[in-house]
């Protein structure tokens, strides 16, 4: 793998990041604020006109908050391209993030296109951000399969510190060794999966949560603002500082999992019992929830999301510095 | 309602609690942290002789991290009384809360004892801490049903601010509004639901995601410790922000929910398919869910709860400074 020869450089991967929507542009903020010299590439003109202020924006946001170091990422602002042809972004790339919508065929033509710009002697990693494509079928057009692997954030990127890192079957140890290093270089908490699953693990809890928010909701328990602020302030808040299994481990005094589950597992299989069995979300429900969400949240977006992400950048920040003080 | 006469003392409600396990310590030591007058009651003499520690433990943790005032705190827990009897416990309480084990009969049968001891012409209410037991059913024998509610605090009780409140069909409403008040006098953040369901919110979040959570696991797609990492720094991180709705009404860019769902829905509606559809665990399945968690997490239990309850904390302030400064 080539490393970056300069001396001044920190050391890392120099990254193309192939998509400069959501995910993409948080990608090249993250790489581009720990002073990775980052290739962004998007097809369409107008998003790659918008991309240097939108990535520009998002490091001086971590910067402003202390969570990455001024002239660091002034370095990877400056070092920062735009490419609108795809054999531009990758032709130095060690890594290739691939940050395209969420359709297989596209990101597998994609991730051949790069392979084959990258060229035959390359040994550039490829890296899907998918939330729920696997390698095993991303890659099947692939020469170097070995060489491609699932990189699932969260957004924003830039903040949330896990990222879900899925091999194939045939994606080397090698590889995930690299991008695992790089990720956590880059500040980032990567979990690696054993194996490929429908929906992973992220999107497992994601769907399970979100299935009975949108049932509850529905059901007229609650409006989309409490049902928020319930999860928020309730068991998120539990769960950031310890997660579900280590919760129950201490939630019964000092007996430990047995003893939560003698006093509380009735409780959890009624429930389970009870929970949604929703597979899909028909027209007019659709309709309801997203009416009902615009009327729970009926601020202007952009204030909501600057008031979700002071939120988030303090959680964060909470939770690094403690973990650091251990 | 009978508020605290001395001109020195903070407005609020005299508290009894019925119960010194993990949920009862932890309302007697929020309730005294705010210089309440707090009776405790449990019929077992152990557990009402380490109460008194358990309880100013609590408090002084409170204190130490700038979460409860000292002075009014002191005081608190120099009004805080014993009470092997639950008629003495109950003589002068405005607010009674039930914390005994979480069976009906045994519920039923203490509420009902409550509300013959605190007297005929009592105003007091009274209060189940029950995680999933409905005033519905938990009233049955009372004389005055309409002055029941539920009130569930997630544990540690003091430290999360969520306390969801779940009226029953005969619930006055100024006793509703009287518990909200007073939760959020203690600093809580109570969500008032506005049915009775299974589980109620809480739970049926819990279950979703700990059925999950125990899935993965035993599917061997990664750890415990990998799987609560991945929840407590993943998408509770961002849920704890916002929660899902808000989080879900911002990830798709500028365009909102119905965007999102444009991209999204599809996957998480394979996902939905694709979800536990558990309803127990049997005696081999737990055997090794407890043994997986137990080596997991080998520390001894005390480290584990500090390390949790530090990063809980600092959680908990980085939230409540955040919505502070709006």
């Amino acid at each position: 793998m080539q490393k970056r020869a300069e001396g001044a450089g920190p050391p890392g991967l120099r990254m193309a990041v192939l998509g400069a929507g959501e995910v993409g542009t948080g990608w090249a903020a993250l790489a581009a604020a720990h002073g990775r010299r980052v290739a962004l590439h998007d097809p369409d003109p107008a998003a790659l006109k918008a991309a240097p202020a939108a990535v520009a924006a998002r490091v001086a946001h971590l910067v402003k908050h202390g969570l990455a170091d001024e002239r660091l990422a002034g370095r990877g602002l400056a070092d920062l391209t735009m490419h609108r042809l795809l054999a531009d972004a990758v032709a130095e790339a060690d890594l290739i993030v691939e940050a395209a919508p969420e359709s297989l065929a596209l990101k597998q033509t994609l991730l051949s296109d790069a392979e084959t710009a990258a060229g035959g002697e390359s040994r550039s990693i490829l890296a899907s951000s998918s939330s729920g494509l696997h390698a095993s079928s991303l890659g099947t057009a692939l020469q170097r399969p070995e060489r491609l692997l699932v990189i699932h954030p969260l957004v924003p990127v830039e903040l949330i510190p896990v990222v879900e890192v899925i091999p194939g079957p045939l994606t080397a140890g090698e590889v995930v060794d690299a991008v695992a290093a790089e990720l956590s270089a880059l500040g980032r908490a990567p979990v690696v999966l054993r194996k490929e699953v429908a929906g992973n693990a992220v999107g497992r809890i994601a769907a399970a949560v979100w299935r009975e928010a949108i049932d509850l909701v529905l059901e007229g328990v609650l409006d989309p603002a409490g049902l928020d602020r319930l999860v928020a302030e309730g068991p998120c808040l539990g769960w950031a500082a310890g997660g579900p299994h280590l919760t129950y481990e201490l939630a019964a005094g000092d007996e430990g999992m047995p003893a939560f589950l003698d006093h509380l597992l009735p409780a959890f299989e009624s429930w389970w019992g009870a929970l949604s069995k929703r597979r899909s979300l028909d027209a007019a429900e659709r309709e309801r929830l997203v009416a009902l969400v615009s009327a729970a949240y009926a601020q202007p977006r952009d204030t909501l999301r600057i008031e979700r992400d002071q939120r988030l950048i303090a959680l964060v920040r909470a939770l690094s510095e403690t973990n650091a003080r251990r």
